[in-house]
């Protein structure tokens, strides 16, 4: 294996690893498409990095390889969905499904899920809207390894919020964030390279601010977007809340610190208050509000002026949310992927695992 | 006058004005209820201290007291309103009661408002929905105040995200945030004390990070929740973004620099792209995802959980979303609402023009 790989060597390798724990081809696809997306995208922490991470919960038995993900409550905008302990690369694709298709039908559909799991970037399930002229919103609730503003406790995950808008001549807007100060991911780069991390990232088991990248292991937390209190952080814990909410309690999944934890080495709370991790996944119908036409070309006018705006000083110019990203994925789909070393070793681990 | 006025003396005040300018007893009263909520709950930015401000838009025929609101596009989930330029505080309330009987027929509602003005606090819309065993959301874009990450310019408003949700025999979860560092009443309270600002809240014209309280009288802008950069600001722009897009960008109303300014005495621009103002009112009827009860019972537990968390040194308790402002609000029902003087001044002015 070389360090850079291209997009059809790692799918079809992810694809295979996904066979041979017993998903389906069609279930196989679905989840190497969601989990490579990051890696295109530039989100290595959630890519094929992690491949390895889904089969040791498959081993732990915390993967359903067949599931049978279904409705079991309704309205006619609204659906609770039983992922069955499948993947949440699949369930969260069948469940954005679900909510498109009620979108369609009334002109919103919005599709709360229990019993699922990790479900990776979360633009990938958000951005299925967008082929439909629709808004897509994607929320999910993550292990607990955030303290709210004044608890020395981790009691939320980093609890992204992903809002998909589509528009005219301009790319999409893509907004994909965690309702962290820093993701998880951001840390790991800094434990890598041996570096500091900002104040307002992390805070230590006692719940003072702390610098050192790897306070998360001794018992430290994620702080809130905002990092203090003088700087909003019980806004970043509220919108962390609002998504552990629509996520878990909503559906009846876990929620808290009861959520699951995504490391397969790491037990699950006993007495659990839900089934699996939640996930909550909106479509929104642009011409259920105005003539889709007449949206873009405002939409397009709205990115027009945020792109042209005068810049700070040793700044080139203002970004649109989702600009890297869609950068990031050009460049990638045409020179391919380049893979760390620790990420390499994984993949070959699988590759003998399964005598691929 | 006294420096504390009693609910009722404020209101019976209030809701004169809104009639002498022309408004019917119907939605004088509706706008008073929503502006003094503010007070009650302690947001004082937003109350009775800003009536002269509406009564100056009114003089500067901005206002509309006599407006036909209603519904200009709709699907069973969703409609347009337009508020045909009256006031924010009565035009949102309306477009809420459309979301929330959207909700009753088909699970959930989602209204985008055109041609608006300030809608006062967002919790004031949001919390309708609690009394149907709903979600309430309100959004709205705002007088363009705040700098995207990197621009010098000021291209949207503090944008506000407020989401309500129903528990049990806890208080229901109220969070109401603008989607900057600090609201803009913050800074008013460190102008009037002659204190500096904390970094991460503001920056110059040049777009250098300052702390200097008044520098938005001299160009400067609002920093996203967030800060900087490093801190994540660039999430609490892609937030105030979706706020500004889902309130204008679907309705028709202006979005960007060219909404127009609260304050009179600042001209509205040229060749507006949409009409007034733009809110976004959401509800979600907690049975159309499980039985309203169960819901409520998880919800008081995940309460709980947060509420007994362990807190961080020096701090008493974890607090959850809408605990102070709820605890203010039972205070200042009881022992009413104290004015500061330049805010009795404004009363007193009003008394005197309208004759009251």
């Amino acid at each position: 294996m070389d360090t850079t790989l291209s997009y059809d060597q790692l799918a079809t390798f992810s694809k295979a690893v996904f066979q041979k724990i017993g998903c389906s081809e069609e279930d196989a696809a679905l989840a190497t498409k969601v989990l490579l997306m990051a890696d295109l995208r530039g989100i290595d922490s959630h890519g094929v990095a992690r491949l390895s991470g889904y089969i040791r919960l498959w081993e732990a038995g915390r993967i359903n390889v067949k599931p049978n993900i279904r409705i079991i409550h309704e309205s006619p905008s609204t659906a609770v969905v039983d992922g069955d302990g499948g993947l949440g690369l699949v369930v969260a694709q069948k469940a954005m499904e679900i909510a498109i298709k009620k979108a369609e039908q009334v002109g919103t559909g919005w599709v709360s899920v229990q019993h699922s799991n990790h479900f990776g970037i979360a633009a990938a399930h958000g951005m299925l809207a967008l082929e439909k002229d629709m808004i897509g919103i994607a929320l999910t609730n993550a292990s607990p390894l955030v303290a709210p503003t004044f608890s020395s406790e981790r009691l939320l995950g980093t609890n992204p919020i992903c809002v998909c808008i589509p528009a005219g001549k301009q790319p999409a807007f893509v907004a994909d964030l965690a309702t962290t100060t820093a993701a998880n991911g951001k840390l790991e780069i800094l434990q890598r390279k041996s570096q500091q991390a900002p104040t307002g990232w992390i805070q230590d088991k006692y719940g003072k601010s702390s610098t050192n990248p790897h306070e998360l292991r001794d018992g430290g937390a994620l702080l809130p977007l905002g990092g203090d209190k003088d700087h909003g952080s019980h806004k970043g814990y509220a919108l962390g809340a609002v998504v552990d909410i629509l996520s878990a309690v909503l559906s009846g999944a876990n929620y808290a610190s009861w959520v699951p934890p995504f490391v397969s080495f790491l037990p699950v709370a006993e007495e659990l208050p839900g089934k699996g991790i939640g996930h909550f996944l909106g479509a929104m119908r642009i011409d259920a509000f105005r003539p889709a036409d007449d949206f873009k070309k405002h939409m397009d006018q709205w990115i027009h002026r945020f792109r042209t705006a005068i810049p700070v000083e040793g700044q080139e110019k203002v970004l649109i949310p989702g600009d890297p990203e869609r950068e990031m994925e050009d460049e990638r789909s045409k020179n391919g992927i380049p893979l760390l070393r620790p990420v390499l070793e994984d993949l070959e681990y699988l590759r003998e695992r399964f005598a691929l």
